[in-house]
């Protein structure tokens, strides 16, 4: 494969070009590990200890903010789909959700099955609901197992997993599954608005310790279809979501969203039944770290020999 | 809920009474956080930080082993359905699997998918097979990343992730998403044999590091259905699966198997084409640390309060 970039391509083809570029050198580093699939990788020991690394700086941060406040919760990669009914993602995001299904039959459905899968046919239609999705944003699980009333200080969570969204995408940035880390806030509109407000600067912050550049920009979710454009435009006007975005292919993009922060506005207090202190439906705020983007931004930024990165680089990441 | 266990219980409900005080308990104590369905729960900060020290645990029984050998490779809890498809597992768990799907239409079939949401329909028949699965073992994604042809000392890898089996139960050691660390050797046949049998006393030495009295049992899969118990016996007889089996419920179960070392014979070799040196098919064997069940073995065994748990063990934990 030829990773030159001829002056000829247009603008898309470039950014294709480097995407792909980029994906090549990091396997042939050995730091992902292909499956076939784009979007779904192996990760290295040696990428792992990135992730970690950047962990350790997130987690500096949450302390420095918040102390030993947030409760740590950590939930699986799949969740009750009652649950994310109640997130209402199936209406904004069909095309990223994951609905798991089993075989519930007997022997003979089974012999059914096979006999498909033999003959080549799919065998899905054999299939039923688990009950179960795969989690879409690390939050997710939480609301449902939050006090119904939450008290006058607010709720604050540190939630940490992996996350799923059928997005195949040659841009190793756009993973099918990939971790987030989040520090969630439930309580009051105030207390909401001031979360996500105040970790904007934070997440810059860790972002900077990394050494990387990064630039605070309002932004809208990828809501799906023509209804969601309306969706995006409210979002954007209302400045519910901040991205903090580093150029991962330089001017060929507007950069990649490696940290977001987000008010959800009484979205979630609403559909889970949480009520503040005050008795109005709670507010949430949340900000989510994403663990891969941000391990891809430092291996472009400070190359891929993670042993020569610069010493206040590893110093931040405890390394 | 009474926890009670008078004694007209019959064998089977002693043994589901014991079941649901233990998660009780667990819950109780925050360790476990409930999701509403059997199997599937939050972890709190000191359940994460028991399975971070039992991973210690097995770290070091890893590089006593085999020291720097082992090739460290992380899957998301996805993988390619291609590479499931050679597993085989739908043959024999079939009840066990998590096939992924999600949508893929336009902006007409979203509308319909969410009519029938509404209308209190299920909607799962608007989705379309996302083209992966949940992961059953840890192991699974490794092979398709192999070499085709092993060397002569043979391929060894450290596997650990998470994964899915959709068995609901209210016995808290039966979760249907669970993390389990792996060593993997995949070359030729007395190589495989070799890193099983060796694997059985390394893994009782953990355990019994760890303060648990594990016993190391022949088993056999639950293989599904008539033909499953065919496998089973073959498995048994030809004496492939050893289990190390803790009894978290006293007497009242032949106790839970807490780490299983198995021999696949030449079955991923053959199904994803892989030779070992000498140009036969490849041979593979894995051990894997169900980290769950450790877990939960310890707090039976030392208590709730993992703080006060004995010395040697924490130490055992580099707590």
């Amino acid at each position: 494969m030829t990773t030159d970039t001829p002056a000829e391509l247009s603008p898309t083809e470039a950014l294709d070009a480097a995407r792909r570029d980029f994906r090549t050198r990091l396997i042939d580093a050995g730091l992902l590990i292909p499956t076939g699939l784009d979007g779904l990788y192996g990760r290295s020991g040696e990428f792992e200890a990135v992730i970690e690394g950047i962990d350790h700086a997130i987690r500096a941060a949450g302390r420095a903010a918040h102390g030993e406040r947030p409760r740590v919760v950590r939930f699986p990669p799949v969740f009750p789909r009652a649950d994310f009914e109640k997130t209402d993602y199936i209406a904004s995001f069909p095309n990223l959700t994951g609905a798991i299904s089993t075989f519930d039959g007997d022997n003979k459905a089974h012999r059914a099955l096979l006999a498909d899968r033999e003959a080549g046919l799919p065998w899905d239609g054999h299939l039923a609901s688990a009950g179960t999705m795969l989690v879409s944003a690390a939050c997710h699980p939480t609301y449902a197992t939050l006090p119904k009333t939450i008290g006058p200080d607010g709720e604050l969570r540190d939630v940490y997993g992996y996350c799923f969204r059928h997005e195949p995408s040659i841009d190793p940035a756009r993973m099918q599954a990939f971790r987030m880390h989040e520090y969630v806030y439930v309580g009051d509109r105030a207390g909401a608005e001031q979360h996500r407000d105040q970790w904007v600067p934070r997440g810059l912050q860790v972002l900077s310790d990394l050494g990387l550049e990064a630039d605070a920009v309002p932004a809208n979710d990828p809501f799906f279809g023509r209804a969601g454009r309306i969706l995006a435009v409210n979002q954007l006007e209302e400045n519910l979501k901040t991205e903090l975005v580093v150029r991962l292919y330089g001017d060929l993009s507007d950069g990649t969203a490696v940290v977001s922060a987000n008010c959800h506005r009484d979205h979630f207090g609403e559909n889970f039944g949480i009520a503040s202190a005050d008795g109005d439906v709670a507010n949430s705020a949340c900000v989510g770290f994403g663990m891969e983007r941000i391990a891809l931004a430092l291996l472009t930024t400070h190359g891929l020999a993670t042993s020569a990165w610069p010493a206040p680089v590893r110093a931040a990441m405890g390394l």
